[in-house]
């Protein structure tokens, strides 16, 4: 499952906002008409955004193939594209990493190979933000015992990246190295990311799939049936605090409480060693109709306040493994991450790491 | 705020299936109406149940006033209108209770004083409903502080009862008192009882007050926003062990890692010493669409399983005080509640007691 592809000249995306009602795709023959999709999320999950960035920079390329005269001209055009993309969703990291890749590209090439090799690098960068959620699901499964019932939270999956995910990746992978595996996902109030994304990739591939409320994981986990929490995450500090889906924090206290294993997926890029811990994290308030109004439906009186945090930060000790495309990290997390990632100069997807010392 | 009322010839709901969105009433002249009304969730809360079936009796005790020329048809005709509204909510107990109380009143009462007595005693229950809560209020209000931040569950309000609430009681005994409350409502999945109906009570009474989905609980613990938590219950074990709304038992175990107290209100009558301790209480399952669907509107993908609990059991280690109408109790609960509980035979308005020895 994709849900950002380059199929020659067309970007097609498919349109998560119509899930898991509708699965349409919008096909997009200019990088304005993929602009437009990020803005209105069609797409979500940070490296899919990146990918669908990437991809447009191929159409936009093209286009400027066709036309422009000079490189000095061509390279105007897809400076013009690449920040028409970047304003689509200014705090996204991914997106802002993906065009500049895709410019540095085009810049060090020559005016016949620009086209080619910019398509190259996009493709690339797909195959390899692929790879890495497989690596993640290698060494993920090997902490899953041979039968697991996985909870989850929001969607950590195929459809946030360029295909495999990172939480489903371990599930994904766990299954083909012949484990049995059911899951429980969390809904995931606001958004219900996990009840109308997750629980659709699962359901499609034929995972046993189950679908709670988030209240109601502390009576699963009780009625022992969880062996195994698995989330992603969007941001692990210096000191393996994570910060993660609003929610997580919850869900990591519960699973203390029952003696049940915590497990983080990401990339290594999601390990800001910048952020020393969750204190230096900042929490974004989402609007308050995200609480009020279920699909456009008000559920909420007039008048009444919300508290919408995007995210919370789970802090390092309720957190059992992280695994990552690198290996599985274990507490102590200030050692741990220091041994991994403090013997380099680090270049990531998300910019170079600088250890604490 | 009553959702239930008796108004001369009629009885009047709260359409509490409408709110927030509207604040509509339903005019009964006919006990039968009641009887839909109750069968169509336009009443929800036990005690809200219980008195609406009260008061459908007195419609029926006047229609057959009117009507019949013996006592021994008029009794027959009230019989059959209490099987009628019996049968609306097989498992609702207090429904069952208020009209075993009003055949008994009728029973006893001679064929000229049968509708005088049986409004007469419809009006009491009600009367004593809110008095029994406003003694909850009382003694619960004690134990929080004078600036107080509480957090609360579902609705034990105004609106599942006679007035006041149980848990709102206590916020509401609390602004009587003097002291500043603020009151943080977990939406309460899936039924949103806690965004459409405790925000709903509170907003109209001008308390501030602060949604938050049920997922964000933990966050807004540890960000150190919450110095209480409080909420009702369906039914209390001899031992303390609380059944109550699904959420509950997440939200103790969440409180107790944060240091933060956690108050359970509701009448004596809720406990029930037959229950020796919470394994013993069944966990009813409920319709896979709630969580399915919000408001129609499909939120889940075909082909998914759903855990839908309709409660949960929080063990009384969690508990910090369980407020009733009689007073407040403390840990060790076996203990206490044997001492408040065992010196007498116990008739509740849910029955006969019995200790455990």
């Amino acid at each position: 499952m994709k849900s950002v592809q380059l199929v020659g000249q067309e970007v097609r995306l498919l349109d998560q906002r119509r899930l898991p009602g509708d699965v349409t795709f919008i096909n997009c023959r200019d990088y304005r008409e993929v602009a437009r999709a990020i803005s209105d999320m069609v797409v979500r999950g940070a490296p899919a955004i990146g990918l669908a960035a990437a991809f447009a920079m191929v159409l936009a390329a093209e286009q400027a193939c066709a036309k422009a005269s000079s490189q000095a001209q061509l390279l105007a055009f897809l400076d013009t594209a690449a920040a028409e993309l970047r304003q689509t969703r200014p705090t996204a990291v991914n997106l802002n990493w993906a065009l500049e890749e895709i410019m540095a590209v085009a810049r060090s090439a020559g005016r016949e190979e620009i086209c080619v090799r910019v398509r190259a690098r996009a493709e690339e960068m797909a195959a390899q933000d692929e790879a890495m959620n497989r690596r993640i699901g290698h060494y993920g499964q090997s902490l899953l015992p041979e039968y697991c019932r996985v909870l989850t939270h929001c969607n950590a999956g195929a459809l946030a990246t360029g295909g495999y995910g990172t939480a489903l990746g371990i599930i994904r992978a766990a299954r083909q190295a012949g484990k049995k595996i059911e899951v429980f996902v969390d809904e995931t109030r606001p958004l219900l990311q996990g009840a109308r994304l997750t629980a659709w990739e699962l359901v499609q591939e034929g995972f046993a799939t189950t679908l709670i409320c988030d209240n109601m994981a502390a009576c699963l986990m009780s009625a022992g049936k969880v062996d195994a929490v698995l989330v992603g995450a969007d941001r692990i500090a210096a000191n393996g605090d994570v910060a993660n889906k609003i929610g997580t924090y919850g869900l990591a206290l519960l699973a203390q409480a029952h003696n049940i294993p915590f497990f983080v997926a990401a990339p290594a890029s999601t390990i800001d060693l910048q952020t020393r811990d969750g204190s230096d994290i900042t929490i974004e308030q989402r609007h308050p109709r995200e609480v009020t109004h279920i699909a456009g439906i008000q559920i909420a009186p007039e008048g009444v306040q919300v508290w919408n945090p995007a995210f919370d930060v789970t802090p390092n000790r309720l957190v059992t493994a992280i695994v990552t495309d690198r290996g599985v990290l274990e507490p102590p997390y200030g050692d741990s991450l220091a041994k991994e990632f403090c013997d380099q100069a680090m270049t990531y997807s998300t910019g170079v790491g600088i250890c604490w010392t």
